[in-house]
């Protein structure tokens, strides 16, 4: 045969890929993720990956981080263009499925999404073209409570507190006191969403920078900008929040807070869980109420791992009805990819199997794969080596590379005893059971910790 | 304001998307087929959804059908198209994947992927722009065993008999046996592959087209078209085909199947969900030996649910390695499409929660919100009725329409009791329980069916 063109398998610039070891520490967090977000009551959906064009430009977003879709080849006279593109976040869709199946869904709607979103960025650290967002938004009919505000960061809680990430602080915020306290200065209302944009920066440029853009860009004089400044870096302390007097807007924003901090208590959201940060803003200009952040307090510089907020209108470009919504979403591949970078989560074994049976003699093999039929049928993940007539010693080191925590072992004496061996491989220790209680032997035997994925 | 256009949102042709009742059916599918996977010792990958279009290009698919990525706007002097295109298989990623981390993986390699893959293919009914696979693979390095073939239908079996479509029947075949039959009728090599695309449509297209087609693109005389295809149509029986005298290869595929059938035995495959089927014989090219197809006893007409095979070198494209391998493909979004609409699986509630906690009195709002926090301790899934100021029969409505199966409906006076109320929609029972019992008085009407999501 003629020697084949070899073309050269390598990684695309800004599309992560998982070895297995790393998936498998991503599928145990989607498998949280999921079940968190529906033990509060949220329903999973799902969008195509792609969108209409002009439903994607309907936000205004940037066009050159949208990929449209052609076909490589189209037939005579045809256009291979199409005229869909890739969805670049799970907002958008969501508020063209909303509107699309209007009649067909029960508000308040309560959903999930867990897809993956493409942007055209320019490759960077940290950046990805390709990545998983995990949302829930809660969307109303005309209105919507604020306990769904109170709600977002217990489901934050409830997950990462399950993942190993170290301590972590929801920090939130309501727009409305920002947005009343810029009026009580004095700064023009069509001045705001600029001098909100210039205090989402506070974290990352720093006070001096803020406070010059804040006289630039927002327009306020050097006197109420540092007025400005220490009200973002003051306590946010509800009792002293209600003592200030801004007007009714700033008011309301109160009012707000406080009802979602009490709802926060009532929920049993832990109070170190949680904290209100005057200077959090969020840059996106559709906010309209309760915002939040999610900081690692070891690594701050991780920026925020989770955030989101209270909107007015969800999909006012599809549809007349009013859609109020609260909503977060979890950047997963982005946190996973910096975990992994930092070391701060490390990759287990490379199998999602318990148990691998060993392969001894072929004149036993149906004995042994009884063996491996019992194991499943008892719930455990079980791997049969397939592989015959290889010596006990390279099974053994391939369960070892692979990181299986037990190892079973069936020799023809043994079975024809009607015994088995069960080892355990970092402990090394081995016993020999009646068959019938492997499978007992194999689970008392797995740490607690591992448990079976999904 | 000024009135915004409003863009109608509208199905995509092709792209399909379920309403939360449908996806929550798909949902537990994925659940059921994860667990199963991994219960065998498949280990999740997750490739990009797109690749380099030279790796695509590679297999010589149709390229009408493969989407290319371009940005839908670029600036001045750079090209808006890329390299990218989206994937049409997991097969190719996998070959891929497998050539390009053959360092850091361990063999026998065991995967499994779950992802949507798309085809640029002329909409009509039951054929999908975008859709779900889920697929499995064991590759070996330079060899793998026949246990691993019979593990494939093992695991389809696990899958399906858990997922409530009817009676199933996996068949299989081995090209091999085939191929040597063809030899030993005097056709020539390079005649079979033509020869083996017409068998594969034996059910399709009837005895006579393909005595027809046998005859001529085959060209096989009258006779040994008629003598091959009573052969095709033979029981396949393991003893009668040990009996025929058809060459060596035709003896190593009747080998190889016995040992795949004995396998499939001890494994613990019942006998009449699986059988041997001569006319099964893959359309590709690639496949070597034992071929799967699976199908539905009384929706014949659905085709193949599930298929695959052993194909003798997984990555001849990207790497030197030999690799072969045994996989099987199901194609989620197809059955589940066609089952929806033949009203064969049904959707259930839209929600995937448990117990809907009424909202009775703000005054009582932190007590009411305890009562959810203990439920979802206890792990049940509980959504909080958000809306304030509505009456119960409101609630009770919602919570029918969204097919809730517990509500909670907590007074003030039954909470100044220290006690709440539980009703069961369905039944229409309603029983008063001490409030520290609620979680237990849930769960104990819960139908025993309705598993929790995950």
């Amino acid at each position: 045969m003629a020697e084949r063109r070899i073309v050269k398998p390598q990684p695309v610039s800004g599309f992560p890929e998982w070895l297995p070891e790393q998936k498998l520490v991503e599928e145990r967090w989607l498998a949280v993720i999921r079940r968190e977000f529906a033990r509060y009551g949220f329903t999973p959906i799902e969008t195509p990956a792609i969108e209409r064009k002009e439903v994607l430009a309907a936000k205004g977003v940037v066009e050159k981080e949208i990929y449209a879709l052609s076909r490589l080849a189209a037939g005579e006279g045809e256009d291979p263009a199409t005229e869909m593109a890739l969805h670049f976040d799970l907002t958008v869709p969501l508020a063209r499925y909303v509107a699309q199946h209007f009649a067909s869904l029960t508000f308040p709607f309560r959903r999930y999404q867990i897809q993956k979103v493409w942007r055209g960025e320019r490759p960077q650290a940290g950046r990805f073209r390709e990545f998983y967002q995990c949302d829930i938004d809660a969307i109303g009919n005309g209105s919507l409570g604020l306990l769904n505000d109170a709600e977002m960061p217990c489901v934050i809680h409830a997950i990462f507190s399950q993942l190993d990430i170290g301590r972590f602080v929801v920090r939130l915020n309501n727009r409305k006191i920002l947005q009343g306290y810029l009026e009580s200065l004095g700064l023009p209302a069509e001045r705001t969403p600029a001098a909100l944009r210039v205090i989402d920066g506070l974290d990352k440029v720093g006070r001096d920078q803020v406070r010059h853009e804040l006289q630039g860009q927002a327009g306020l004089d050097g006197a109420a900008a540092e007025r400005l400044l220490g009200f973002l870096e003051s306590e946010g302390e509800l009792g002293a929040l209600r003592r200030i007097e801004a007007g009714p807007l700033f008011e309301q924003g109160v009012a707000e807070l406080t009802e979602v901090v009490d709802g926060l208590h009532a929920l049993g959201m832990p109070a170190e869980a949680f904290a209100i940060d005057l200077g959090i803003a969020r840059g996106l200009d559709y906010y309209t109420g309760t915002v939040y952040e999610t900081v690692l307090v070891d690594r701050p510089d991780f920026g925020s791992i989770c955030s989101g907020g209270r909107y007015d209108n969800l999909a006012g470009t599809f549809t007349k009805q009013q859609l109020p919504g609260v909503g977060i979403s979890i950047g997963l591949t982005r946190l996973l990819a910096r975990l992994f970078e930092a070391e701060l989560v490390k990759p287990g074994p490379a199998t999602a199997a318990d148990v691998l049976v060993t392969v001894m003699d072929k004149a036993v093999l149906p004995q042994t794969l009884n063996l491996a039929r019992d194991l499943r049928a008892a719930g455990l993940n079980t791997e049969v080596y397939t592989q015959l007539n290889k010596k006990l010693g390279d099974q053994l080191k391939y369960a070892d590379k692979k990181g299986f925590p037990i190892v079973v072992i069936a020799g023809e004496d043994e079975l024809a005893r009607g015994e088995v061996t069960v080892k355990h491989l970092a402990s090394g220790e081995q016993v020999t059971v009646p068959q019938r209680d492997l499978p007992h032997a194999v689970r008392a035997r797995l740490a607690p910790a591992s448990e079976q994925q999904e």
